[in-house]
Order: structure tokens, then C-alpha cells, then sequence
């Protein structure tokens, strides 16, 4: 217990990541601050948006440094404490990554209330992947009573959410993903209308067949062939929030396809990319109803926990074969009452 | 003076039409029924979007049928009234299109005042250009003092008055046009504060050159490769107003080019097209600030005018190679007092 472990980004990947493009480092256990807690990581999170982090590459969210630790979404319980308000036990969230322990400004957390939902659920329904999902689809993409709104990425994390909220909203949900057994859960366990494995159907036919009366909201995780497939189902004035690219992110060059803005022009949609952070003015009153449709069953959540941090990297490459079915997590330690 | 004359989409243009996709037939002078007037075209005016109408692919605006009159923006006098509202002499704007006289319902048109401005400008900056132009750039657009404003099309009648909507707005504007004249025009007579020839120069080394804060704002008429290029250089909370995309009426086939999405995402960037007609409900606003604009000399606006109805074809052509500077009008007969 007195050694921490750190996996730091060793080189930026090209391409698809390996496990050459990290490192594992022991560190001593760190000593609080003041202002700081000492946390033991319990879960951390793996999310397609790293792989950005990891490239140099003018983007969102400022790229890792090589040599630093991977920093990310995790939920941990305090050890030790400088600071009144957390106590030794407490759980909090925090983005301190991909380590065993860290030492953690206690402004850059928040108590996550283990009688209210299972903890992990800090970093996926009730955390980021949720208000993604939430903003998204409800600031961007304006879902109304009636209106069909399509999802990529339908059984990942975010998409799962998004498809839950547009029911709640009233609306047809046709979820793309990409095998049988996430088709089946995203119409059998969530409700979607239709669910499509972009795998093995013809794309544009079933998209046609599943949405008679066109696509108002396309919620894109994906982008890619897929996204051109949906592009073209557009109605008048659809809303498109870009969320995610799932398909480019290991690209090493720009991908080509047919250019898009006669198909916004003609239907006077609207195309816009977003991200979770510039909302957190927001997050409270995104967290309460989050938590309401939770707690009256009106959304279900999946993880797909593996467990040991040795398996991180692991995770973390296998969201972009799409072997997660809903949030991929690490469980890095046990929980302790 | 008893035969009228008009423009008739003979078939379907495949690529970049040419005269065999028109016929001009005589007809007997129309006599206006109830509630119509009888008019004479003085001005009428030719532009990209109804390349797309003569298209029946799915637009925002409903194909014209084969062996129908061209519709369009045009501005006549009143020859002959059945409604006490309306005089003879009166000046009138109107659709009604390619043809010498019509008789047109008068709640389809709106009168013209003569002392005002030449009366021309009711088809360019105080007709559909300028209102184009206002929403597309102060709705979507939303430019912001100090900010970057780029404009492709720049010469042409939408892009010239964006342009100096954006100077009035404390911008930095740059304009894209295709000829030394044209990028001059724009700089010494309308205060662009740059202006690139694409035609002449390395687009994306100039654009860097004329955006070193990158661009805010991306008006965009032309599309196609001068768009990638501009697309590259936004910065974050960019905002796109898709106008038209000139540069792609006129394929055979859909373009392919770089995907945007990422851009739009990493740059959390909005794009939208838009329609002047969903404004309806504002043109009177911004008509009033428009004409308060140009009376104070705080806009410009440039006409090129081709002499006679027979012309009128050639005059359409004649847009997509770039030849107008400004709003591209055909002098059907003379203004009569």
C-alpha cells in the first residue's frame, strides 16, 4: 500500500494505440497538501475521447503531455484527508486518471453519495456520460413529441442514454451499433423502435425502412459511412449534434467522403459539435432530472466493467473494436465501508 | 405591345445548363382577372438557387415543372389594375419570372417606392439579397466585434452586402472571389480588410495570411474546395451560415472532400443552412435597417446589368462562371413615369 501505479502516455500512437505507446511507473504514495485528499481509486474510466488526448493535434481538450500520467474520469474513497469537509471514506469523482492513489485538490472533486445510485454510476449515468447525452440531445438536438431521432454509437455509453432520454421525449429512436446482441438489447431492454447492426445489414436500406417519415435528430458518435448513410434521410430543419467520431480518431490522414453542407443547405439543418464542459453552469439541474428518470426506472444504464487496473490499456483499445456495451469501466480496488 | 413573351424550362439541365434547356415563346398578352394586376417586367433577376430548382431533386425549394415559365424575382410597373390599391404606373415586386408581362395576384406582390432607392435595389440589397444576407449573417452567423469574418463569393450580390453587414459590426473581413477586379472592388470600395482571388492565389497560405486570429464566422455561398480550405482555420464556437454552394450546382455526380465533422466537433463549431423565406415574419425589421443602412452610406451595393430579355439566359450562365460583380439583373423595358 505504500506504492502507487501510474500508466503515462510513453509516445503519441499513430494510428491505433498500443501497448508499446504506455508505461507502466510505481511510484511512491503520494503525501497530501494542503487543500488535498489522498484517494485510492476505486473505478476509472476508459472513453473514446482519450485517443484525442493522446495526439498533438488542435482539438477540444488539451493534449496529454508524454510523460504524464493519462488523466481521465475516476471515482475513488478518500484515505487521508487536509480538508474538514472529506472525511477518511467518503467517495468523491474526480478526473485524477489512469493511477492506483493520487493526491487531489479537493476544488477539482465532488462527493458522490454511495446510497443513491451504485458509485460507479458517478462516471457514467450520473457523471459525464450522462450530461453528454443529456446536453447533447436536449440543448442541440431539441428532440419534439413525434419526430425521429437516430443515434450512432447506439449502444455505447452515450448513445444508450441519448435513445432513453428521446423516448421519455416522446419520439421514434432507431439506434445504429454493431452486433446483434447490442441491437437486441437497445430494443429489448431500452425501448428503442429499431435498432440497426451496421455490421452485417445494408445501411441505407434499413435506415430507409426504419424511418418512414425521415430522421429529425441525428445524435453522431460515429461519424464516417454511417454518418453518410443517415445525412442523406434528413428532414427539413434536422439538428445534428456532433458527440463523438468514433470512426477517425486512429485515421492517419483525413477521411474523404461526400461533402454535406448541400445536404444542411437544402434541408436547413443544423450541424453542431459540442462538448459536456461547456454546460457546467448547468450540470446540477442536468444531474437532478438524470437522477429522477433514474430512480422512476425511466432509464436503465450498462456497464461493462472489467476488473484490474493492469487491464486499462486493454479496455481502453477495445472501445474502438466496440466491445463495450454501454460504459466501460476499469475496477481498480474494492469498495470499503 | 399585345404579345408577351417568356422563358419556358424546356427539360431538366444535366451538369451545367446551356440555351438548349430553355425555349422563349409568344404568348397573347395576359388579361388580369380579379384581385390580379396586369405588369410590365422592367427588371428581372437571375441567380444561383434556381439552378436548383430546375432540378427535381429534393430542395428546399419545389422544382419547376418542365414546360413552365422560369420563376423569380423580378420588379415591373402596373400596366393594368383590377384592385384600387394598385395603379397604373405603380412600381411592383414580385416572382413572377422570366416573361415580358404577367398578370399577378396582388397579394403576392409588395409595391416599391421609386424615391427611396433606384428601384432595382428591391431585387438586390432591399429585396431577398439583402435579406439573405442580414439573417444568414447576423442570425447564424452572429458576429461579434473583433472577430473574423470570412466570405466566399464575396463579389457576388449576397456576399458584398454580408461583408459590409460585418464592417458595420466591427469585424475584420476577409473576402474569397475569383478575379483581381472583383478582390479589389471589395477592398478599395467596401472596406474589406482583405480579399483573396482563389483563382490566382494559394488559398490556404493567403487565408492564413488574412486570418491570424483564424475565423469566427465562415459565410459561406461557393463551397467545394474553397470551403475546406476556410474550414480548416475556425476557431472554437465558429459559426457557419450555409448561404448556397455555387461551386456544386453544377456537378454531375455528389462531391466528395475532406469530412468536417471533426472540425465542427473539435472546435465545438456550429454550421446551418438557411432559408430567407423561413424569416418572413422579419423582413419588414430588417428591411428598415437595411434601407437606414444604405441611406447613411454605411452600405453599397453593386448591380451588373445586362441590357434585354433575350439576354436573360445568358446572363443566368454567366453566374456560375463568376462573371457578375454584385446582383446579376436583365433591363427587360424601360422604367416609364
Amino acid at each position: 500500500m505504500s506504492v502507487n501505479e501510474q500508466i503515462i502516455l510513453a509516445k503519441r500512437p499513430q494510428g491505433m494505440p498500443d501497448e508499446s505507446d504506455f508505461t507502466f511507473e510505481e511510484q511512491p504514495l503520494p503525501v497530501p497538501q494542503a487543500g488535498e485528499v489522498l484517494v485510492r481509486t476505486v473505478y476509472l474510466s476508459v472513453d473514446p475521447y482519450m485517443r484525442g488526448r493522446m495526439s498533438d493535434a488542435k482539438s477540444y481538450a488539451k493534449p496529454y503531455e508524454v510523460g504524464e500520467v493519462i488523466a481521465g474520469g475516476a471515482v475513488g474513497q478518500v484515505m487521508e484527508s487536509t480538508d474538514p469537509t472529506y472525511r477518511e471514506g467518503d467517495y468523491v469523482a474526480g478526473t485524477w486518471g489512469w493511477q492506483r492513489f493520487a493526491a487531489v485538490r479537493t476544488g477539482t472533486l465532488r462527493k458522490v453519495n454511495p446510497d443513491l445510485a451504485p458509485v460507479s454510476t458517478a462516471l457514467g449515468v450520473l457523471g459525464m456520460t450522462g450530461l453528454t447525452a443529456y446536453f447533447g440531445l436536449l440543448d442541440i438536438g431539441q428532440p419534439k413529441e413525434g419526430e425521429t431521432v437516430v443515434i450512432s454509437g447506439a449502444a455505447g455509453a452515450v448513445g444508450m442514454i441519448v435513445g432513453q432520454i428521446a423516448k421519455i421525449k416522446g419520439t421514434r429512436v432507431i439506434g445504429i451499433a454493431g452486433s446483434d446482441e447490442k441491437t437486441k438489447y437497445l430494443t429489448e431492454k431500452l425501448g428503442f423502435d429499431a435498432a440497426i447492426n451496421y455490421q452485417t445489414e445494408d445501411l441505407a436500406s434499413a435506415l430507409a425502412e426504419a424511418c418512414p417519415n425521415g430522421v429529425d435528430v441525428y445524435f453522431d458518435n460515429v461519424g464516417g459511412e454511417v454518418s453518410d448513410a443517415v445525412l442523406r434521410l434528413i428532414n427539413k430543419n434536422a439538428r445534428i449534434p456532433i458527440c463523438g467520431q468514433i470512426a477517425l480518431y486512429n485515421l492517419e490522414k483525413p477521411d474523404t467522403g461526400p461533402r454535406i453542407q448541400s445536404l444542411l443547405l437544402t434541408n436547413t439543418a443544423l450541424m453542431k459539435g459540442f462538448l459536456v464542459g461547456d454546460y457546467a453552469n448547468r450540470y446540477n439541474e442536468a444531474l437532478h432530472e438524470l437522477a429522477e428518470w433514474l430512480r422512476d426506472g425511466n432509464i436503465q444504464y450498462a456497464e461493462h466493467i472489467v476488473d484490474g487496473f493492469e487491464k486499462t490499456i486493454e479496455a481502453f483499445l477495445g472501445l474502438f473494436s466496440g466491445e463495450n456495451l454501454g460504459k466501460q469501466l476499469v475496477k481498480v480496488s474494492e469498495e470499503q465501508s
